[in-house]
């Protein structure tokens, strides 16, 4: 750049009004400072509101600029930081950073009234001898349906079929300041053999559903009874939960709608239009 | 320190064999680049496994000194950003970040059938002249039933009461990579004179839900559609959704559980010792 002028940081505008700077080559902390800021008139210029700078780790070097120029942080994934800086003097509308994580508990009930549990070799039930169904985290960009199958077959081997979210239960303050939200799902056993899996499983078992309710544990705690019972009922009776179905969003994409399923059938065949 | 000193950094133990280091005072970045090396060497000697370092902004300065050392980040909120860096040589078993957003929407009905409709002034529904019921994002540490409640005051001055969920969905991709929860809440009016909220609605009435349900982006729109009729079969038939309970986790927290209600009472004096 000649000595009067100084380039202007490569933005891509949004659909709310705002740009984003995407850096992927690397930049010396000064050179990157003297464009933010220019970058920064020229859009206040423009009217701008959000303006987001998306810094991979490689980019780390310039984090203290962009702090120093009133950029905030928005959220981290491992390989990058998103930073964001509202221009507008009112007050600003930018999304929420991401506030829940979702991890999804698994029923499986064989027709002998066995339920398949495990024995976890970290975590809070390691050294309870407590038999629990199994349990995991929701992978980025995963559905809830598929994730409880997948865990299933990961701790235990067997495979299983998605039924329905019988009950689920929001928590805070799970991890750091963040919330959880955890999804109670009924499956339906599809192979009975079991392989454990051997980094985080202990044991693993088919147990008579009345001698897993029976545990201390379970009957000592409110929330483990309370599910045991939805999971009886739901065996024992004509207890329903939501089952997916996947759906079109106004956006294209294809989403899954939970609902109850029992009424299913009078749902979809609804007019509406009257 | 002395010429043949160095002062490691103070860290905390955590629950699971790992360190946490809280940087409250300002630092220079080679002095805390020569701490963070010799600390890395005693925590290694220590077979400590995940080293966190949560930085508020105002050390952004130290945000790459981090990263040389191994670091990756692990989220960030608008004051702070988290690293995290694993010893050990096996796979880390380090918490997943929050991976979700949860949103609501409130479907009221008052005893005329008329149900309270908002048209927005900004976001995809702008200029489409569709009436929608009140959505929102549930705030850190909020419970949902309590999002719908507030949503519903705060864009339209109506006082309501939870009821239940109807339904829920999970989105991929709704913003950067991160997913989302949204779900369709109904609630009972306790108040019905309307007090539109200026900076966001448009506008805001009580309408008659076949008139709702007939609107052309409504009838054109699979997930739009079907969250109707699910409305609908709540008000016109028995369809049941969850409703939430107060119960004490294991680790003694009050969390909320949804389940179906209409098995309360039969759940709640079900005896699973025997």
């Amino acid at each position: 750049m000649s000595k009067n002028q100084v380039d202007l940081l490569k933005a891509d505008e949004d659909l709310h009004g705002g740009v984003c700077v995407e850096l992927k080559e690397p930049m010396d902390s000064q050179e990157f400072s003297i464009r933010l800021s220019a970058s920064l008139s020229q859009w206040r210029l423009q009217d701008k509101k959000g303006v987001w700078i998306k810094l991979p780790i490689s980019q780390s070097n310039l984090v203290e600029a962009a702090v120093k120029e009133g950029f905030k942080y928005h959220h981290a994934e491992p390989d990058y930081l998103m930073l964001v800086k509202w221009i507008p003097e009112i007050a600003d509308t930018l999304p929420a950073n991401a506030s829940h994580r979702v991890g999804i508990g698994a029923f499986v009930m064989n027709d002998n009234r066995e339920v398949l549990v495990v024995q976890e070799k970290n975590g809070k039930f390691k050294d309870l001898g407590v038999w629990k169904y199994p349990t995991g985290v929701v992978n980025e960009g995963e559905d809830i349906c598929d994730a409880a199958v997948r865990e299933v077959k990961e701790e235990t081997g067997v495979d299983t079929e998605f039924v329905e979210v019988l009950a689920f239960r929001q928590s805070h303050m799970s991890f750091f300041n963040k919330s959880d939200m955890f999804f109670v799902c009924m499956l339906k056993p599809q192979s009975f053999e079991i392989q454990k899996q051997v980094v985080e499983i202990a044991d693993a078992k088919w147990m008579p559903v009345a001698e897993y309710a029976a545990q201390p544990f379970i009957q000592n705690h409110e929330l483990f009874s309370l599910v045991s019972k939805i999971c009886l009922a739901k065996t024992d009776s004509n207890y329903s939960g939501f089952s997916g179905r996947a759906t079109t969003s106004s956006s294209g994409k294809t989403t899954h709608l939970y609902f109850n399923h029992q009424y299913c059938d009078n749902i979809l065949s609804l007019d509406i239009s009257h």
